[in-house]
């Protein structure tokens, strides 16, 4: 039986409103958590409300610019890609917010739930995770879904329907960028007075910054990353069904019906994964319920709660490691099977789901490849931490070099997925446009489990500020050391999360880009053609530039809250000695105007340069531009995210007494490379995913405006 | 009365003749100064030493490299090409020898005029910079005339001339990265035990790795810059005329000698520049004494001599900067006549003359952006000098984000001159292919003038190593005042030569990755085709493996330096209070065995990779791979140039006496900046230069090779 398209659809919405149901079952569970003592609920109320300030000025920004761009597509293309434009931005926003809404009351409870042990606590934040990673998942697969049936009358829904992309680019755009500001300036404002000026703590409740940074940690990495992966989920499906198109024949076009089957069941094998790391451990009194009572749901709980791991009071980082792990891998088995499936149902060739497995192998292992490069176990931290030894510079160099070292394998890796996929989408139809049809589709497989490794990122960041809760409200020593444990394994994610939002953005354009030269209807587009080696150029340098302005703008944005700290422990009395209260929702605000203000040009560049190059100088040169600022944006991204990640771990080495440890010289060479990391990891590199992704939907959406550019060849 | 080609090359091998003629006079004239007292010659004649042991171990390398590339080439190519590599290997290994034999001998010298004026010490220290520029436009001018008039009457005579561009390349190879390496590994470790651990200062003849360290000045940025430019130069003639013969019809091939005869003409253009340097002001009795003999050098002397720039004793940096830029200016006055004649008489369209002035223009716009962001009167290293307030981490990220913004004019000013250069092709001939020929010509118009252009940089080092040794032999203070200016001067030209340096290496791999597609009969190259994209990302991945690689190399040369002088410190009696004798040589012997074998990796992978991605993936992913690199590793490298000069600039304004000077906080951060920039600007960036002319000149010899790769599409 051969499904068809539109039967295909349907399955995808339908497992995207189970999505939603997961996520509002979860949402209950962890806010049923209980939040702990007044202390702790007063700093995540705190929390809560510096993250509600920042995400309603942003959001109120977001709606200004989503109403003009919309707008502007109105007018000049038309009203149905701007109705998807504002649904795109609308659902992504959602699932940020989502995201946001529970992460900043999951940590107060999370710290709460490590007290009664540490897979307790691990339940909690990793469940806050799920939700936004489901949120993602689901919102994303229903927005498309239902615009594919609303205009599947159409003969240019597809086309319409890059605008669901381009709106959750403009999301990411502000999540990514205002929001890697933000966190940024907050962070380096609050230690700079807080550490170094004054001498307390971090995490100190006297610190008027501090409330700034515990936001900014949800806002850079839930916020942050969610959008990013929103994008790029929404985007890989985007353009392998685009692809599909221009592939299919006849009435039932499987090309177009598959990655949202591949995305449909991937929702289930993410659930699945989920339920390994937040299910209850098997109970032989369920099964003895399960066989008496015969229930169904009953047997269905047993059975999979064998595969649950088991996480004990002694667990080292490593076993916590090993169970996130066996989440994804879990969820990677199950995509597996029901992939195959997908594929022979859809009636295409046997190869497109080696191209699914290609991409989901090409994920796991870049993702490891980042672990390698960024643990402090591994050799190249290590050398880090040894160059520490002979001062900043050294320490400077060496972490620039292994940056630089480690975007080879994931280069490679990508290089050869990508071949790989080529060749079997040509093997399978004989034709170029069917292998990159097949890298689309690797990118879909690639993201496929998006729901259950958002999580494992997304929980990071309810750890960290768990920590930071515990220590503020002075919880007993072994729920501290719980939250340190989980806030260790979410620095860990958190790197391996970045190669992974890094290698699927890079495939996610890449299939943009053919979708471009398709709907631009682009033939023939020779490397050495007349405009494109100025395009490619340009293309190359848009990624230095960006970054540039990225890295000052954290610099501009931190000084301003450096002078607002200041200000507060000068003119309010009693603020050091702990009897005056500092005014937190200033440093919130300051941040969050400043990280607005910051961005504009930066996002102004990403969307106005390609529609200028497009105009003036063609859609060759454009097609040119978007591959150069692939190739250097990726090659920048990777160097900077796994430089950041491994100065931070170098340092994070020293402080376990290394080399002197805390306070010693080599330690100071240490903080001044992870000071320059910061950016780099958390604001400039994963920023140009976005800049990748978002130059090239913005062409794609206006991909019929341009001609051959003002010169004439 | 149209020009043959014949003729054209009889002319260009003519003016290197007279080129030849020009460096043997001036060799006379410079080495007739007086090499000052015996303190001087004593130190002179160690430099002298460490250059030659140097220079001896790093040729004898040389041949064996040589020797074992040419059997390779005779055995699976030609064995003319292989004579054609080994003639471009020895003409650019001549060319660095005379450059380093006469800037070890005119450093004594300038330092030894300068007690007798400003003028006259830039005039020894220019003339021995004159004397490395015309070396290496008159070598590879007579170097490839006379192999072209050797094999004229074999059709393939062109293939076999590319690979004197190959020999060019293997020099440039060992100059610039062995060269790099030794240099920085030199400098670094000579700092880190003298200034730092030993508190004596720079320049100090007790620190035994003083004299590695001046040897490295000479080095880097006189061999290593003369064999990048010899290898640019080489190649944007080989590539022109090799895309020239693609276009051309009939008997008299017009388009293969207009590159010929513009290099040819360049070489007056440059003689007419060093001579504004170099030659004696206008003198009345030198009037009177043409008008009255009426000899006709008399005259010409006379009427040339009013264009000698005026320098007298209290001119400022800005006078001398000046009087360097009228020089360049001068001759690309001069060039823009004469092209503009070669042009007409050569029958072709007059467009290609636009072309040249194109290129010309290009050149000395990259050049002039280098100068403003590296120049400590200029916003951006201002920039960082602020940065430095705030600590070494602060002073890394203002540095970083000035080089990634830096590369914005340059990569735009490149895309435009190809863009109108290709346009300008196209308009004359009707064809893709005029336009990559007028790309090539672009290049040789920008390097027309490098007899001056290459002067103004060779001419760094010798003021530099003379600062050091009036400095060492405690000259009177106004001298060591002239020496300063002159080293000043040097450091700025120095700056700009390397924006200058990059410009010219992209378009010359450019020209010759566009001669490589023609050699390999490559005809549309999709840029989506199946082994592009791959071939792209590996290629965009090289400069970063390849920077990774000689960052590293330098920290672990620089490493067995400092062992070694803190050996000698420890085991020669006497030695700190100037009664022992350091042993200079030892420390020359380890910096230049660890050199070379630390360039070994990085510069077989620059040579492998290509030949086996060639083969494995086939002649489009090479093309990709080329254009890949090509991208990224103009990037890379202008921002690890103007990063790099933009830090050093900014510790100088430091030491100016600004946030503190010397000693203070702000100064300690810049340091860090410096020792970061050090690798960066004379390493890693001006290594990236070859790899991407290497990889595409070895592509170019073995295009006749390539298949269409293991994988069957």
């Amino acid at each position: 039986m051969l499904l068809p398209t539109s039967a295909s659809i349907v399955i995808a919405l339908l497992m995207g409103i189970a999505g939603v149901g997961f996520v509002l079952w979860q949402l209950k569970r962890v806010l049923a958590y209980d939040q702990g003592n007044d202390v702790m609920r007063e700093i995540g109320a705190a929390i809560q409300e510096g993250a509600s300030a920042f995400l309603a000025r942003e959001y109120r920004v977001i709606a200004i610019f989503v109403v003009i761009v919309a707008t502007v597509i109105a007018v000049f293309l038309q009203w149905q890609t701007a109705f998807c434009f504002v649904s795109g931005a609308i659902a992504s926003a959602g699932a940020g917010y989502l995201g946001m809404y529970v992460a900043v009351r999951a940590n107060t409870r999370t710290a709460s739930a490590a007290s009664r042990g540490l897979h307790e606590g691990l339940r909690v934040a990793f469940g806050s995770g799920a939700i936004m990673g489901m949120s993602v998942v689901s919102f994303s697969l229903i927005g498309m879904t239902l615009l594919y049936l609303i205009f599947n009358d159409d003969p240019n829904h597809l086309t319409y329907i890059t605008g669901f992309g381009f709106g959750a680019s403009s999301i990411a755009l502000f999540a990514r960028v205002g929001g890697g500001i933000y966190t940024k300036a907050a962070d380096v404002g609050a230690d700079l007075v807080g550490k170094v000026e004054k001498g307390i703590p971090e995490d100190d409740p006297r610190n008027p910054a501090v409330i700034a940074d515990n936001v900014g940690d949800n806002v850079g990495d839930v916020a942050g990353m969610g959008a990013d992966l929103f994008e790029s989920y929404s985007g890989s499906i985007i353009a392998a069904a685009t692809l599909g198109a221009a592939l299919g024949k006849g009435e039932t076009v499987a090309f177009i019906g598959l990655p949202f089957l591949v995305a449909a069941v991937g929702v289930i094998s993410s659930l699945f994964g989920i339920y390994m790391v937040i299910g209850k451990e098997r109970d032989e009194s369920v099964l003895a319920g399960a066989v008496s009572n015969a229930s169904l749901t009953a047997k269905c709980v047993y059975y999979l709660s064998q595969y649950v791991s088991r996480i004990d009071e002694n667990a080292s980082l490593e076993d916590l490691l090993t169970a996130l792990r066996r989440s994804v891998w879990g969820a990677s088995v199950v995509i597996l099977g029901l992939s195959l499936l997908a594929v022979l149902m859809s009636g295409l060739h046997f190869n497109y789901w080696l191209v699914i497995v290609v991409g989901l192998v090409a994920g796991n292992a870049i993702a490891y490849v980042t672990e390698y490069f960024t643990a402090y176990t591994e050799k190249p931290v290590l050398a880090i931490a040894k160059a520490t030894q002979t001062g900043a510079a050294t320490t400077i160099i060496q972490g620039l070099a292994v940056g630089m070292m480690s975007t080879a394998l994931p280069v490679l890796i990508t290089a050869f997925a990508i071949l790989i996929s080529i060749w079997l989408g040509h093997k399978a139809d004989g034709t170029l446009a069917a292998g990159l049809y097949a890298v689309a589709l690797a990118g879909v497989g690639m993201l496929s489990t998006l729901g259950v490794t958002l999580a494992t990122d997304a929980y990071g960041p309810v750890a960290d500020n768990a920590g930071g809760i515990a220590e503020m409200s002075h919880l007993p020593k072994e729920v501290r050391h719980r939250t340190d444990a989980l806030d260790s394994l979410g620095n860990t994610t958190a790197a391996t999360g970045k190669g992974f939002a890094i290698g699927s953005a890079v495939l996610t354009a890449l299939a943009l880009i053919a979708a471009y030269i398709t709907a631009a209807k682009i033939d023939g587009l020779d490397i050495l053609g007349p405009t494109m080696l100025p395009g490619l150029l340009i293309g190359a340098m848009m990624p230095y530039l960006f970054s540039a302005l990225t890295m000052m703008a954290v610099g501009k944005a931190a000084h301003e809250i450096v002078m607002e700290v200041r200000r507060q422990f000068h003119e309010i009395p009693g603020l050091m000695e702990g009897t005056g209260k500092p005014d937190y929702a200033a440093c919130v605000g300051i941040s969050t105007e400043s990280a607005l203000r910051e961005m504009i040009v930066p996002g102004a560049l990403a969307v106005i340069v390609p529609i200028v190059v497009g105009h003036v100088l063609g859609k060759e040169a454009l097609a040119g531009l978007l591959v150069g600022t692939l190739l250097s944006g990726f090659l920048l991204a990777v160097m900077m995210a796994n430089a950041g990640g491994a100065w931070d771990n170098a340092k994070k080495y020293i402080e376990t007494g290394q080399y002197g440890g805390k306070g010693s010289d080599a330690h100071k060479a240490a903080v001044v490379g992870d000071t320059v990391g910061d950016p780099f990891k958390d604001t400039s590199g994963p920023s140009l995913n976005i800049l990748i992704k978002l130059m090239t939907i913005v062409s794609l959406v206006f991909a019929g405006s341009f001609g051959s550019g003002w010169l004439n060849f």
